[in-house]
């Protein structure tokens, strides 16, 4: 038994830097990261999601530039990594698309109790039957009602600086999760 | 003795996708994501590298702001990575500016012989004297001139896939391989 693993970037409800519930616009390059990140590493989908349909727009426009436009035929490997991204209105609407049960397990760059370490992330990672959706956060991060939802929330990645610092972009810790979960170093 | 860690972001000489030597123009995210991945994992240097005096310029700017800017109040969390980045004109400034002996790692997507891997790159980087200064180049990589004259070549980052595929960004493989050698899982 094989889980699918697939990846959600939320773009509501996330934090600003106030702590305050926004919702961020989408970047251009976060779609082009992950999704690149997101199929070297074998997962199933990604979702970019966002509730302004004018943003998801925008979103598919990307997408159908890089699979079906000239971005196409000018560096087709492109094209397979685009070709998984999906665009969706909210979070329960990605989970309503994959086959149950939808295990969430959401990343934070803040501590709490009970993270989920990547040792044994790793191990369940695709152990069992359903799906894993990993949740990432734009802006600031996944809002707490996401936190709360979830049914996991992984370790955050801890710099070795004395000082804790931690500002990593979303596309560098997508990366860098998807490398400990799912990365071998050959 | 702890050695110096840098890295080097090129510009000249890399290749575009048919293997030409060419020069790839300055992509602002690659500073912001690059500086903020480096200044987590504790390296001391971050040089963006580019022989055309304009583009150096672009570069600057983007530093500038988020350094002394508006940036620097809206977001002081960035102005400490973006403070450690600098601009230089070619590798060989970047070598003549850190500390001797300078040892070049440079990074590939591609196999090759005698590349290292990770488990023993991550136990000689710090040790020593001098500095380590990782290369990673940007369009479709470092040209063969770089790799010729370095002292290591990085493993690759392996897809899990059975196709092999792995297309990263440079961002996000400067994200993964910084966390293979500094990170811990804590």
């Amino acid at each position: 038994m094989t889980r699918t693993v697939a990846l959600a970037l939320l773009h509501h409800p996330v934090v600003d830097r106030q702590g305050e519930v926004v919702t961020s616009a989408i970047t251009n390059l976060d779609l082009h990261d992950i999704a690149r990140s997101a199929f070297t590493y074998g997962l199933d989908r990604f979702y970019a999601v966002h509730p302004i349909e004018a943003q998801r727009e925008l979103a598919l426009c990307i997408k159908s530039h890089w699979v079906e436009g000239s971005g196409a035929r000018r560096i087709p490997d492109r094209q397979r990594a685009l070709s998984r991204l999906e665009v969706v209105d909210s979070l329960d609407r990605a989970i309503a698309e994959l086959e149950p049960p939808v295990e969430l397990w959401a990343t934070s760059a803040a501590a709490g109790p009970g993270r989920l370490g990547y040792a044994e992330a790793r191990a369940r990672a695709r152990q069992g039957q359903g799906t894993v959706l990993l949740v990432f956060g734009t802006g600031w991060g996944l809002a707490p009602s996401v936190i709360d939802r979830s049914n996991q929330v992984l370790e955050p990645i801890r710099s070795p600086r004395s000082d804790g610092y931690n500002h990593l972009s979303v596309r560098a810790a997508a990366a860098i999760i998807l490398d400990r979960l799912f990365g071998h170093e050959g």
